[in-house]
């Protein structure tokens, strides 16, 4: 159910029966030797779509870069500063809420936007009482961060498929959700080298280029399959849907 | 060809090729009482699709959310604010400049966008060389803004198809062009009074609002087919995909 | 009727009969060997008066810089980054808006501003409700951009007087209306070679200054008179006044 | 010598005897029941041409908006906000800095204006090198604001004219100026009760307007003419001169 | 050893042996019915003095007001929108880069800061080769920001004396730390009623002070005592000046 | 009394009888071979503390880091942009009034902050209406800088303790209250040579540093005792506690 796909009667219809929705974030990004630059972005939208199908939600536009300061040393990756995804944040809450949505699911795809999509939160709240009047007092804005992989499924059948050789970027399951989800656009012959990426810490783009020439961190994206990702896909959507309602439907 | 289903390694290789890339650009607003919310968008990711495959070129992550401040009384539109574009495609365009892409050529889908990217093309022209150093002195960046309605064969088509009834908002051409692509999305049973919408200016929202009560200006979304559709996608890319490659390939 | 001529009791005088302003916008920028470095903003506070005395409506302050960025090459011009000229234009129009003043005509000189000034007219409308309350409901701001050779009258008179060797930059017309409105400032002896200049496009300074060496684009300024001047204000006045009145007087 | 009245060829000249430039500074604010709301900005503007003309030194375009948040409780007061007049500024400063402009020397007409002109000139040095690079290393850039009523001369002619009459806001010195300087302004018939304001501090526009009714402070305009408009402007012109000259000349 | 009490020869003699540098933040915000309303920003600051005379190392100045937005509906308290702090943090850190500071460790007494902390950091990372040149690139700024609450040896104290009553806002850690620090500042015959406060979620300022009155979140703060703040910081200062030296240390 | 140490219930029973509060703000810049860093921010802190006992007023938390860009050129220098320390006092004021507080007197210890503070209270007057709605308009904020040195009894003192050796930066007042209020920081046996620093005028950093080597200008610190600051002090406390007291009295 995607408001891009609905009509703005379709829309008014859907505010009379929930003020909540999803709202897909990832980024693009470097993933490695065999991972989409898109894959952040793409396994966001997909399980967005997934949980808005299953709680009958609008899922909203995806924001498709976010905050990769630190993959800008390998081709083709984009960022926002964080300033600048505040300000996307803030105006697409303060747009939708304009016509009176209230609940904000935000679905997470890349770990590096996680504080600066937490800060935008707080902006928002701090500018809701300006920018909507009393009707932000008497119908209080709520922002909620989940990343997909915080299904505790999920995470079960990650550690089951692939245990250490998940690692923290450019992971064996986010790559196996991009080719269940894009079949076409499986990169096949690539050799990584080693077959698990060492793992660590990083500060800024250079320092991560020097530590992960490759782009992957503690991963071994080459045990990742079609299959694979589509178990990881099952197992999250029901998950991240009963987060989904409890969000929507708590006081 | 997307670059979020590319490699960092691929984006690497292409980047010996060419500095080129296709932005695609819309807007995620009502469109009348059977257009659809992301009609801008979804337009604009479609024919970029096409052009891409056909020059070989990279399409970018769209941005979904334009500026469609006017269109913020109806349901479920979104927008951002000038100065918010303005510092997206500042990021965009200077994370992509970083890895050596130099011709930026945004597709658009949205009339309310034309303004405010040809302002931000000026700011990035002003920041290019405090950001990128003597590499923009050497390799001066250069931005390019192309509405896909822009393509002479596709307004043959549109006014063959629709004449006067097209209009300037919710036209029965970009409707036609979701229906074609989106074909599950086609609004059926919805009534349209008066079938031609009325015409002419507004300022703001609320004047938005009051003088087109359902949303169109000017057009006759009833008109609108999956078939006019396809014949304006197919008139429209060859057109555009010569844009693109005398862009880039122009001193 | 200079706004800076009166006095505030006459100013709220003017408020009780007229809720509309006349804003001339321009730019310092070169303007080729022979044209002056102000033409922009000089055209416009000149053709703005004139308005102004025809219509007995109100002149705002010239906005003197405008967005010129492409013209940095040249010595002397002088430019606001757009994400400044939206806060002034932002800042000058909600200033008048908290008076009373509810119709902004934006009187331009300069190609450069059009795009900025239109950008930051959204950006007033997403922001005038914060500003000044139920007041931006109950009777909203309109803002309207028109350039001074936007006049039917002036582009006939400037085609009979320079048929293709007006041009688009420097243009024999403008130079010709600085001549007439300040004959002090005429440069005599000056040699323009070519006679008529390089026509096209370009992308930001280096590129500006390298296609167009001495600053004009498409124009031959050696043609310019101050009685062609005065038959191009006598043209434009008119024509102006009543698109104002026009703009002034719409629901 | 205005900017505005030259070729970028003669700017290009200029800047090889020169590197100094005056910017005038004032404001579009209300000035009591007979002084122009003009009167900050065409004194600064008329001053500044006289010592241009003395010192044979460029007179940039005004910046006829000040910081007069103050004066916004009385029709017709316009004002940028502290941020907005800083980047305003920055714009310029730099702009010309670009073509090797190096000393800027302010000339105010509005005490409203000097600690957010001060305020720019840090947020200017602080971003200089960022902008220009080794160049503003080499030869930094100094700005300076100077008050026209700083003139010694000019202060002994205003105190043997007006004693404390002259008051703090709407001084029977500045409508000196404006009427010798536009006499065609001249406001006849005006009656000021009480002939001298009540002198004192304020906070914010709603104080303002409680403490000082008709928009004077302390001052006596009453008691104008433009004949002492000229004795103003004559005691001042040599002495700001010299402080140009000195401001130019310092190592 | 504070930054604020060396001299600058001095802190040009200590950039010869280190880059690194304690950044104390904390908040300034209600801690309930008995705690300091500077909590956080006490804490922060007195065991970033432990951890400095411990490690030798500098104290940059305290940010002692941080992002406290959920905090706003008790008296007293106060905030930073996220987009200040951000400002803040890259100002601060950007001054310090440019004399060779280059380890920036954030001891931090505030659980609201940690996203906007964060995000700032890369705000700096980007912006830091447009800011320093080439020294950024050679000689790359390391950020990091610890609570002091990450102490494993104060985890472990903390949870022996107050076990689930320690909560998670207005702790019984935090109040006891600074009891021990600042004795004077004990509030006495204070009731906490309940004991214990409510746990849980919040969104926003409003239902912050809704679901949890007294400002408590979880926490027992009438066990805190002086001996108690004593034993938590003798924990934590050895764990954190460990910390602070693998980060200095560390390649 | 700091609002740093009372609790939440407190600060609203202070509120009850007062809506003044004193906010201290100093910098972290040089001063010179035997003046602390944090000088100005010290001596802000002490002397507002006294203030604050004396009046029985709230003091708030000290902004640490001013407007120092001009300082940047010695090492440990930290410097806000003015438009960063525009955004912290906005956010401060606009915090505590949010709580009832409405005169806010800022107790300044750096000259280079005058102009910034002063452009910042424009900045929040300007911006009050559209934060706090009505309670702004029935109560309107109030914002005052007082420097500790404008004190007429401390200045007496500092005159006959130091005449011209007293200087305008790094003075010997300062210094010798610094040294009264942390007597563990005096620098011992730190020649000053001359004794007595240069003085005149600076632009920017790189002047700044050429024109005074040792960061001093026109004082000689050499004079400065423990003693000399006790004087200072107690000249300066009661003096300012007037000023206060007028400040938070006046209608
Ligand atoms: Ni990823
Ligand atoms: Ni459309
Ligand atoms: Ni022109
Ligand atoms: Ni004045
Ligand atoms: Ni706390
Ligand atoms: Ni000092």
């Amino acid at each position: 159910m995607l408001l891009q796909h609905a009509t703005w009667i379709e829309a008014e219809a859907y505010l009379r029966r929930s003020n909540g929705i999803i709202m897909p974030i990832g980024s693009t990004e470097q993933h490695g030797p065999n991972g989409l630059i898109g894959t952040d972005a793409l396994c966001a939208e997909v399980i967005a779509r997934g949980v808005g199908e299953a709680a009958q939600a609008f899922v909203g536009p995806t924001i498709g870069v976010g905050m990769a300061v630190h993959h800008m040393g390998f081709a083709g990756s984009m960022t926002l500063r964080p300033s600048t995804l505040i300000q996307i944040i803030h105006d697409y809450v303060l747009s939708l809420a304009r016509h009176g949505f209230r609940r904000f699911f935000f679905l997470n795809g890349h770990g590096g936007n996680i504080a600066t999509v937490n800060a935008a939160f707080y902006e928002i709240y701090a500018a809701a009482e300006g920018a909507l009047g009393q009707a932000a007092v008497d119908q209080p804005l709520q922002c909620k961060l989940v990343n997909w992989w915080d299904s505790p499924a999920a995470s079960v059948v990650a550690r089951e498929l692939f245990g250490d050789d998940d690692g923290s970027h450019a992971t064996a399951s986010e790559v196996s959700v991009t080719q269940w989800a894009f079949p076409d656009t499986i990169k096949r012959g690539v050799t990584l080298d080693p077959p698990r990426a060492p793992a660590g810490r990083f500060y800024g783009p250079a320092d991560f280029r020097k530590r992960y020439p490759d782009g992957r961190i503690g991963s071994n994206p080459g045990l990742a399959t079609p299959d694979k990702g589509k178990r990881l896909y099952d197992a999250a959507v029901p998950d991240i849907t009963n987060m989904y309602r409890e969000f929507v439907a708590a006081e």
